[in-house]
């Protein structure tokens, strides 16, 4: 394989588009022959950032492209920010100021190096341009896409359709997205899998503006720790790049062993190769229980820092007797434990309560329950837990 | 009638589009009583003007506002000719230098000011507050309106429907215009009956504004000397009102009785009470003649002057002898008249010149020729007229 065949192979790793991958090949060939390292660009909201593995998906592509020798621009779509909601119907999409957005870039700065490299991150804000560009180079901008196409992105689409309002300043965002890609000359965009058709504006936009398009690249949305839903805060199902070192280690180790494999190829720092090596001793008799050690130890030492892991580990293995003490308040003589698990916080559903039991998830006074109809009666006061991580001691009054 | 009910009376002649006349009702109320007159815009190309009747129009509307003591606003859209266009799709509609545009407005003062009075005109030109607006003003116009709407425009719909490309920027041009009545403040905006929709579009932008939307009055798209098609340079179908004195005569003698009654109306100085006299002479057995007659008096003496009125209508009593002469080689040996007829400019088609064959309009050496198979030979020498404008000295070779 020649450098640019493995650059290839390491790149396109877990991506859901690339947009042209002669193109991409192209582009590396040319890096490599002239030394000169591609700008990889990929965008970032500039509201407060709290990010999350699903966050990292894509960070960690740009970090690919960075081992590789390349150059990243983090961007900070500010531009936009600053202008906030001009139809003035949504109020939480209010202007962001001059300072909020500093202050902003300066959080993301502290979680983001936690996953780049910032000797080949370029920090750039798009009002840096955009700030500049007066109506007239806006309309020369608009003038370069049309309305048809714009209507293709799924959202317009569905929108015009069911008849739901489309501001035309919706139509101009793309557009202003596109630009930056001129403005920063970038070789490659990276970007969520959601992002795509506004990643494809930027190739058009370009041509338009004399440069050779960028290559697109996307990352799919990750599911969170139930293996479902995409990862996000609302729903809880999330590893924050913030967290405690023993939250992000014991997440981690509630994965199932599926989707371990899935996080492995998207946010691990081990070759596709090593990945390789951790599968095929599986397949041969080792318990997944050591893939997965291996993986949390590599999250809480690039998230939380190396010297975080040893304490991480023995919590995970000793769980924590000093569990939290809850005293509730009931309504009848006894509560379903199915229940009281929900009203702990400890599961989603009675669903998920009953899967656990079954698993011999579910101890109350460490002893494993099966019984699903299993209640505990006013006057309780005992150890509940589901899994090492979730342990409470119950008073029921 | 109140001044105020005679007002209205006088402003809605001819007009199509009235949005909304209770409102302009309430304006021209609230203007009497403050001494304070309306302003009144009405935009205009850029481009180089050649003014004809077509045109005069709208004019003479705004005359009639002027007349009855209103401000009127003679905005030039400059902005976006000075963009040009950013597609580069279009070789003729090249950007307009600043020079060219004080160069074209020049031109244009010269010609308007033969219908409106100088007293009573703003000249302005919008790249004055567009020229100062940045890109994210415009995000914020473009924010006030909705592509469901703009889509609602007849040209887009049906260009939409039929998959031709409609660039984005074209959504922003009726804002653009829209923006305009918000920087002058306008209280009516005039314009032709196709300019309806961005018309409308002002009253939505105003209120975006924080202002009383203005009142849209359109006036109808004036039929040619041939009664049938818009007036306009390339059908040769117009009267301009920089033309020779004895031409705007002659071609206002030329139209039908019926549309000369539609040119009083659209074009006339004269009050409808007058007009409605003179139909009234008319009913009762005067030649409607003596009303065209009046009419090519009224237009010579206002376009061309007062001074050339008598002379315009001794050439048109006395046809020209000076006819010009015209060699025409042909390839047959003899040559159809009806199509001789075209060849010479003096009609547009075959049909044409049957009708006015049939209507002993046209004649060889002064001679009526109603046989439309008439045909001259090589060698013929003599004179071809129509009607008594149209004469030329032929030989055929």
């Amino acid at each position: 394989m020649t450098s640019v065949e493995r650059q290839m192979q390491e790149l396109s790793r877990g991506t859901v588009d690339l947009v042209v991958k002669e193109e991409l090949l192209e582009k590396l060939k040319v890096s490599e022959k002239e030394g000169r390292p591609l700008r990889i660009k990929a965008g970032f909201d500039p509201t407060a950032p709290d990010l999350h593995l699903g966050h990292v998906v894509l960070l960690q592509k740009m970090r690919q492209f960075q081992d590789l020798g390349h150059q990243v621009i983090f961007l900070i779509g500010d531009y936009t920010g600053m202008i906030g909601d001009p139809t003035g119907k949504s109020a939480t999409r209010k202007a962001l100021s001059k300072e909020e957005v500093a202050e902003n870039a300066k959080t993301y700065k502290t979680q983001v190096f936690k996953v780049l490299d910032p000797e080949k991150t370029e920090i750039r804000f798009n009002s840096e341009w955009m700030g500049a560009m007066t109506a007239d180079d806006l309309i020369r901008l608009a003038a370069q896409y049309n309305v048809a196409r714009m209507m293709e992105r799924d959202d317009f689409r569905t929108r015009f359709r069911e008849n739901q309002s489309i501001s035309i300043h919706e139509f101009l965002y793309p557009l202003v997205q596109a630009y930056d890609s001129v403005a920063l000359k970038a070789d490659v965009e990276l970007g969520g899998h959601d992002q795509i058709f506004n990643l494809l504006v930027g190739r058009t936009i370009q041509k338009a503006y004399g440069q050779t398009p960028q290559v697109v690249m996307t990352v799919p949305l990750l599911e969170g720790l139930d293996g479902v839903h995409k990862m996000s805060k609302s729903l809880n199902n999330y590893i924050g790049v913030d967290e405690k070192a023993s939250d992000i280690f014991g997440k981690t180790m509630s994965l199932s062993d599926e989707m371990m494999w899935k996080y492995y190829t998207l946010l691990s720092r081990k070759s596709l190769e090593e990945i390789k090596a951790l599968q095929d001793e599986v397949e041969q008799g080792t318990n997944p229980m050591e893939a997965k050690l291996a993986l949390a130890r590599e999250f809480v030492a690039r998230f939380a820092g190396e010297d975080q892991v040893a304490d991480a580990e023995a919590v995970f293995r000793k769980p924590n007797l000093d569990a939290k003490e809850t005293e509730i308040t009931l309504d009848e003589d006894s509560i379903l434990l199915l229940k009281l698990l929900v009203d702990l916080g400890f599961t989603q559903s009675n669903g998920e309560g009953k899967r656990l039991m079954k698993q011999n998830g579910v101890k109350v006074d460490d002893k494993a329950v099966t019984d699903i109809t299993c209640k505990l009666d006013k006057g309780f006061a005992g150890v509940v837990s589901v899994g090492k991580r979730k342990v409470a001691k119950v008073l029921l009054k």
